[in-house]
């Protein structure tokens, strides 16, 4: 018998089952945006969830919290934040697209994940179309709760960004 | 000794196989698509796949099955139909990219999968370019035959879709 | 006990394992290659590495080794040619998006890979936007070194590019 192998296995079967679980519980976030499932959106994320995204925003609509701005802290802020940002005024359509990431699991019940992403959004202004198109990266940490994982951390970087000049006047 | 441990890990490294093993059927399927290797096609489905993926077409251009709009079953009718899709008159040019999916294993032999998905498709009208570029998801079940993983059904979902005025001229 | 199964086990679990190191170190070479870390870019390749993927630059500029069009040898020769193509004259934005591959382990120390990618390149010729938009598959080959995958080979095909007169003028 070789205890040594079976315990490298149940290791290794533990690590590659985080991974799958923690890009499932990414995509479920981006699905859930992309749909407009804002009361399925907050649960993706752990109690103490925030993120840094919103830097793309003129700085006097970007969100703030505790005076910081572009920042948005908890689950149920986060899901009220991107629901403002998607439907305020009037409804924007989303495509968001995350590709081959880099995981890493840091402990039993922490890890991190950058995901190169594209991100697609319209809305009707009047007689024309809005638009934003912007590439970047998410970093994303991951925390374990009661066997499952969330999204405790986000952050936005961008590659680049074209956007129509008139695509944040839905925000006035 | 620890039988309980081993057979968890076996039903994880199993659950995690069919899962990359999906997910190779599904890229697999794409790349015939886009590399228009159409004898192969067919073969990554079940003798029982049906699809629903034509609904962006105008109605009197919808392949049908026994009278039902917006569907094809079989694997030799889904290869022909796409076929006939890409190259009738004149050949399209193709782009299907599909992103990070949520993999569902139901059952020993089944499963499903929710993808988002980007499609371009380019043909050349005269002296025109004729572009379709849309956006959605794809929602498949899988089934296990044999052995191998193999795709039984496809819905496509959409978020947008833009194309040239002309793009289904080719069909006529 | 059942030896069988537990020594499968062991085989899967080392394939996954070994599938999802591949697909990191692929998606660290595009985030090096985009961020322009080029001092990390030559190390996530074999000593022995080498490259087509030059095919779309006019004959008169593609890079040669040995008298070979479109061929690149060697981590060192890799990071120096990426980075001549990125910034020679002047910087260029990139994005490079992969999507669902097909990872096959042909040994314990070999595998192969197909993956569908995207790119996009931009820089500011004068007063006016110059721009590549290519779609296309990688083909690579990997292999196991001191317990780490590495890419060896990577040759670059083409579904479709599109791109501004001037494009390659920087590169005079």
């Amino acid at each position: 018998m070789n205890f040594q192998l079976t315990n490298n296995v149940a290791v290794v079967a533990d690590m590659l089952l985080a991974i799958e679980q923690i890009k499932t519980v990414f995509a479920r976030r981006i699905r859930y945006m992309d749909m407009k499932q804002w009361d399925m959106y907050g649960g993706v994320h752990t109690d103490d969830a925030w993120s840094e995204t919103y830097g793309d925003l003129p700085l006097d609509k970007q969100p703030q919290s505790n005076g910081q701005r572009n920042r948005v802290v908890g689950p149920q802020a986060l899901a009220r934040q991107i629901r403002y940002f998607m439907e305020h005024n009037t409804p924007v359509t989303s495509v968001h697209h995350a590709h081959r990431p880099e995981i890493e699991i840091t402990s039993a019940t922490t890890a991190t994940g950058i995901w190169p992403m594209e991100d697609h959004l319209w809305w009707r202004n009047g007689d024309r179309d809005e638009f934003f198109h912007g590439y970047g990266h998410y970093h994303e940490h991951y925390r374990k709760v009661d066997g499952g994982w969330l999204i405790c951390y986000r952050k936005l970087t961008r590659l680049r960004v074209d956007h129509t000049p008139g695509f944040y006047d839905r925000l006035d």
